[in-house]
């Protein structure tokens, strides 16, 4: 723990948070903000604090067992390859996975397509002392709905507002949401789906669709720009994860996560029984 | 992996398995059926086997997400503290979580209470390329049921052939079912509730109704026999696991998990598209 605090010289919720000034045609998705240590350090790092992670995890899942109203729901988003996976293997893993509740969101179904775009999101939204994950999320519906234009301009455009809505009640519940964006370079993009092209073990991650996304770019550039500067909020802000460098984008996470956890200031949940009482029946039992 | 074999004498799935002979009141909770190691080998089998379990998890995952229709559903029974959280926090935990979907099943919920047994079931199941973990399930309904006299005897007493047909379908479907009953003694119940009563990091999980379940012993022993003899299948067998010893219980798991997976013979889903093709596209964008 010494060595994070080395290693950091200040909190990643800091480093990372969007501001006013966030831009993402100027952001460097090489850089490790706030973080001085290496792939090395890094890795070490990942494992000491995954394991910091999941105490706190723990102790949200039981207060969340106790009555608690707490939760967390962790938000990914990003471009193909950009590392969402990678995050849940590496980082969430780390967890019980009895307190953690992944869920990924595709093209909507013809069901979900029958519904108002937050009904889905909703019934996957994580009970009392549950860790949410969101492998894309409700801000698909302003970023591919708005590049492929599959709703008019005033219907997604009054959606940021109504987002901002809907996390405000959610904060209020009970829940921490953090939001991730996972940022990789265009050169970066394309290294990596040549790895799942090269790689046989990889085809079944690779569809064609991946490079036409391609090809709209500057335009889910445009589209991601228009979340940062209108839905990061004090009670649900954007994180801008430089994600080029895996390493540096899942501890990244981790910390901020373990940042969230340690912000709820959680204690194990008193017996709400007698204790002495119950020692003695146990004893005759 | 040679160590493996040399520690094993037969695979897991055949020492473990429910036979016509099973006896519960016979059923000696400290052994190790199959495994001649002692609990630090054991330990380091778990990572290594863990990491076997974790690359078949992701190929399984590979095939649902390329039209592949199989799955796994680990069912978890056993008397309180008998270590189904624990499998779930050591080896589910080898997954990655996308691949993995939990469930814990409690007493029913009022709108679980308007409907059949198997509707929570049903709704809990996994879909194609995933492992669902039931901590406890199905077999809620003719154990705690049945115990308790929750429903009249003729009403209990019909579920187990509609199990076993209910079974039939999942696994006609391409859902292969490994039915794990973890099995404690009376000692070793009162130690570990004393350990809950003695740390206050784990009141949470203590709760005075399960000294009031400990008493009903005798009547769970014969519940839980009439189970497996009356449920366990070809296409869905139990799988009796001595669980005084977490370390056993836990390598052993992961071993019927491991041999499961290995008989779907799973190979990396071939590329539905033009590999070179496809090449050529990515170069160009």
């Amino acid at each position: 723990m010494a060595k994070t605090k080395s290693a950091w010289s200040k909190p990643a919720s800091e480093a990372l948070r969007a501001t006013k000034k966030t831009s993402l045609a100027e952001f460097n998705t090489r850089a490790t903000p706030g973080f001085s240590g290496d792939s090395n350090q890094a890795a070490e790092l990942l494992t000491e604090r995954g394991a910091v992670f999941a105490a706190l995890q723990e102790k949200l899942y039981a207060n969340g067992r106790s009555g608690g109203n707490r939760s967390v729901l962790l938000v990914l988003q990003g471009m193909d390859t950009s590392g969402k996976g990678g995050i849940v293997r590496h980082v969430i893993r780390a967890a019980d996975p009895s307190g953690i509740d992944h869920t990924s969101f595709g093209v909507p179904t013809e069901e979900e397509k029958r519904h108002h775009y937050l009904w889905r999101i909703n019934r996957a939204l994580p009970a009392a002392g549950q860790i949410g994950v969101f492998d894309r999320s409700h801000y698909e519906d302003v970023l591919v709905v708005r590049v492929h234009n599959l709703v008019p301009p005033e219907v997604w455009g009054a959606r940021y507002d109504e987002i901002n809505g809907f996390e405000r009640d959610l904060v209020d519940g009970g829940t921490t949401v953090i939001k991730v964006a996972l940022v990789i370079s265009h050169d970066e993009q394309r290294d990596r789906l040549a790895e799942r092209l090269d790689r046989p073990d990889k085809y079944w991650k690779f569809n064609p669709g991946d490079i036409d996304e391609r090809k709209l770019w500057p335009a889910y550039q445009e589209a991601y720009q228009a979340v940062f500067d209108r839905t990061s909020t004090d009670y649900a802000p954007w994180y801008l994860v430089p994600a080029d460098h895996k390493w540096f984008s899942r501890l990244a996470v981790t910390e901020l996560l373990i940042g969230a956890l340690e912000a709820m200031e959680l204690d194990w949940p008193p017996a709400d029984f007698d204790v002495e009482a119950e020692k003695k029946r146990l004893a005759q039992s």
